[in-house]
């Protein structure tokens, strides 16, 4: 764009929308860009919440980045809160919207970008909209959870979502004091790991008091004399509850997007290339509203997790300010924890890489977190998934106390560059004994894998 | 070999030579492996041995990984504790040696694996021969340190050497409640990273009483009219001393190889190919007596770790036993902490960099090791050092007291794999408050090395 004065409009003002409108005045501080923000929070960090839920966090203004003073006067951004964007009209470029008082206007736009982020799933049974059933997805939310425990003093919680927001509520509810159930409809927690991981993290967090009732669906909400919560029904079962967090996932709001005609991926996100450019001229999207390409499987997924929507409103932005970004596309990475407990994993898990390629395989080791003979070294578990004709890399997993993070982080990088187990086994890694061992449980579970590629029928 | 009652003799049996008896026993149990080992130790771990100084590890034992009696019983490996080698004769292909009676016998060989290790630096130094001045590389010196100590209460202690076993010494000597002065006659601490770099970790230090004092080449040590040490003269001054610990590093013990005739690599230790193989047919090596392939400058460098002995001893085993294993050779990587702050380095240093590509650059980035937002985020330096017309990455380090290995970690395996600043920039890296940023200080001195790139001329 040569005509500095142009607009670029932004739907939604979260990690995506502010990240993208910042990319694209950073590119060109004469763009003239507009931020329509439905809520009253810009800017907020939803990663932040249950440590917010738990006491962990304090202040709830350290759930925002930055102010709506910054945003206006330090980085020039029109950042308009409460300002709902109604209809994208693509052939006449323009945003229907409703201001603060409601009165509706027309905002034009030179290029847009969707960032209208997602919105947690609510299961279609009876009872969910009884007092003290919550979702957690902003700040909002979670003032609500905080004022009704400290309203209720509830004793008695249920976490339904075994994931990891569904976890980390469930420790902090725990670090509050009430006696926590976590239902997963499925058979296995963490879904974003194999069942062997999944079960090893279970025992832990079990042992740290939680109840967890796998391939427990819920049925309904029962409501007390109140009107507030009083049980839920879950595989036959009744539990009781004062209070419900209903955390099982989000689903990407794509409504304003596809009628405007803006193409829906096959994952039901917001289809974009690699420029997160959407199927309509001049229109970008960016964040848990869209798609991103898996590296290892060449799929498109959603992935609504912060670090991929940074890395897209980068894009977004600086394209749409003229720039010619590319997103890398992601391995799926992601990472949580609960009572000390670390639980990451990157790549495909062993049933999508089989998917994927006939020949994957997977490989486990339980090792330790350092050196036996330096003290206290904690459990860590790892597992590789790996393509037994090659032995490259397709995914990995790592749970424990202690050096989850850094073991997955070195096979993050693994994975990206297409690196095979044999590289691992002998791969420069880091040892002093409280940090490792001279034969880290990446070498060892990479040894155990490379056997498996050489006996492999070629 | 088919002759399965043909003999690998092994010289040493600490991590290198253990490794590779025991690697050889892998291939082929049938083989007759003999190990000679001058001290009364086998598998001692001296990565350990500060740490048992200082009482966090308190049972001797836990410092050799297995005892003389499984080393024979279970895996079948002749050790002979107290049995020295006093020469090689690679033409009639035997080693003369003395027994535990010092009378010497001959042992012939097939094949011969040399892990003769490396003895720590003592400087040529009036005094350095008075009680109470120690080297420190095996369980019988650590032993000597602690009587010492439990013998003669030291009030302060000088440390020679700011290296990683000079800083754990000192950590180690602080911790028995010694004040300790650490001496280095460079300008810097850890001279394998950046002067920056240990800038940062050396504020550290001094914050948690050490003194130190670069620029101070030792010049005597002056006994006290008992004849133990009473000081030490450095650059000019003297600093009272009731224990002196000599940290200078190790040289390669090279004479038994460079007598028999085996070639001694530029770096001084015995040269090897990538299958550890000497110059002289049937001889192999592995470990701190032997040179290193650094991968990144393609440079034999000396890297006298356990982790680089450990795989280096595997393959030296597995040829010995007829196998064709390869070594992959080394990126430099090294770490260490003390008072609670990890220092880890991989790949060339800024310097080392500039010496193998004229168009090296660094970038340092001052981050956290967590969200901000989330309580007790701390400080954590990264620097990359790359090439700046490719972008690819050459080195990286971290110092921090939360985050340093998981960092170092994801850049080891980009160093291994050539990724560049460009693909670190947008690397999916894991996010969750308590361990990370949804911007990775990773993604961060990426994308400012990033800008470099770019505006290199081509």
């Amino acid at each position: 764009m040569s005509n500095n004065s142009q607009k670029i409009v932004v739907i939604g003002a979260q990690a995506a929308g502010l990240g993208a409108a910042a990319a694209a005045k950073k590119l060109n501080r004469k763009l003239n860009v507009t931020v329509l923000e439905q809520s009253i929070y810009a800017s907020s960090s939803p990663c932040g919440l249950p440590y917010f839920v738990g006491g962990e966090i304090e202040d709830v203004r350290k759930l925002t980045f930055a102010e709506p003073a910054i945003i206006r006067d330090r980085m020039g951004i029109d950042l308009r809160l409460e300002h709902k964007a109604l209809s994208i009209n693509t052939k006449a470029k323009c945003v229907t919207c409703t201001d603060i008082n409601e009165s509706q206007y027309v905002l034009e736009y030179d290029r847009l970008i969707i960032a209208t982020g997602a919105s947690p799933k609510v299961p279609p049974v009876e009872g969910v909209d009884a007092e003290g059933v919550f979702t957690l997805r902003n700040i909002g939310d979670a003032e609500r959870i905080r004022n009704y425990i400290a309203d209720n003093s509830p004793r008695k919680a249920v976490v339904v979502g075994a994931g990891y927001i569904g976890l980390e509520m469930a420790e902090a509810l725990t670090h509050l004091g009430l006696e926590v159930t976590v239902l997963e409809m499925l058979p296995q927690i963490l879904t974003s790991m194999d069942p062997d991981m999944a079960e090893f993290a279970q025992q832990h967090l079990e042992n740290n008091g939680l109840l967890i009732k796998t391939n427990s669906a819920l049925e309904k909400i029962v409501p007390n004399e109140r009107g507030s919560v009083g049980s839920v029904v879950a595989a036959g079962g009744t539990i009781d509850a004062d209070i419900v967090i209903l955390a099982l996932g989000v689903r990407p709001n794509i409504s304003l997007a596809k009628e405007a005609g803006i193409e829906i991926g096959e994952c039901g996100a917001i289809a974009v290339d690699e420029g997160q450019r959407t199927s309509v001229p001049d229109v970008f999207a960016a964040g848990d509203c869209c798609q991103s390409l898996h590296i290892v499987s060449g799929r498109q997924v959603c992935m609504p997790l912060a670090t991929v929507a940074e890395k897209q409103a980068r894009v977004a932005g600086e394209n749409a300010a003229g720039g010619n970004a590319k997103s890398a596309g992601i391995l799926g990475t992601s990472i949580s924890g609960a009572f000390g407990m670390v639980f990451a994993s990157t790549g495909l898990i062993t049933e999508a890489a089989k998917n994927h390629c006939s020949g994957a395989l997977s490989q486990a080791f339980m090792g330790h977190s350092h050196a036996a003979y330096y003290p206290n070294p904690r459990p860590l578990k790892l597992k590789l998934i790996f393509d037994q004709s090659t032995g490259r890399i397709l995914g990995a997993q790592a749970v424990g106390e202690e050096g989850a993070l850094a073991r997955i982080n070195a096979l993050i990088s693994a994975t990206y560059a297409g690196l095979t187990v044999a590289d691992l086994a002998q791969l420069d890694l880091p040892y002093a004994p409280p940090f490792g061992s001279s034969w880290d449980p990446i070498h060892v579970v990479s040894m155990m894998a490379m056997r498996r590629v050489r006996l492999s029928p070629e």
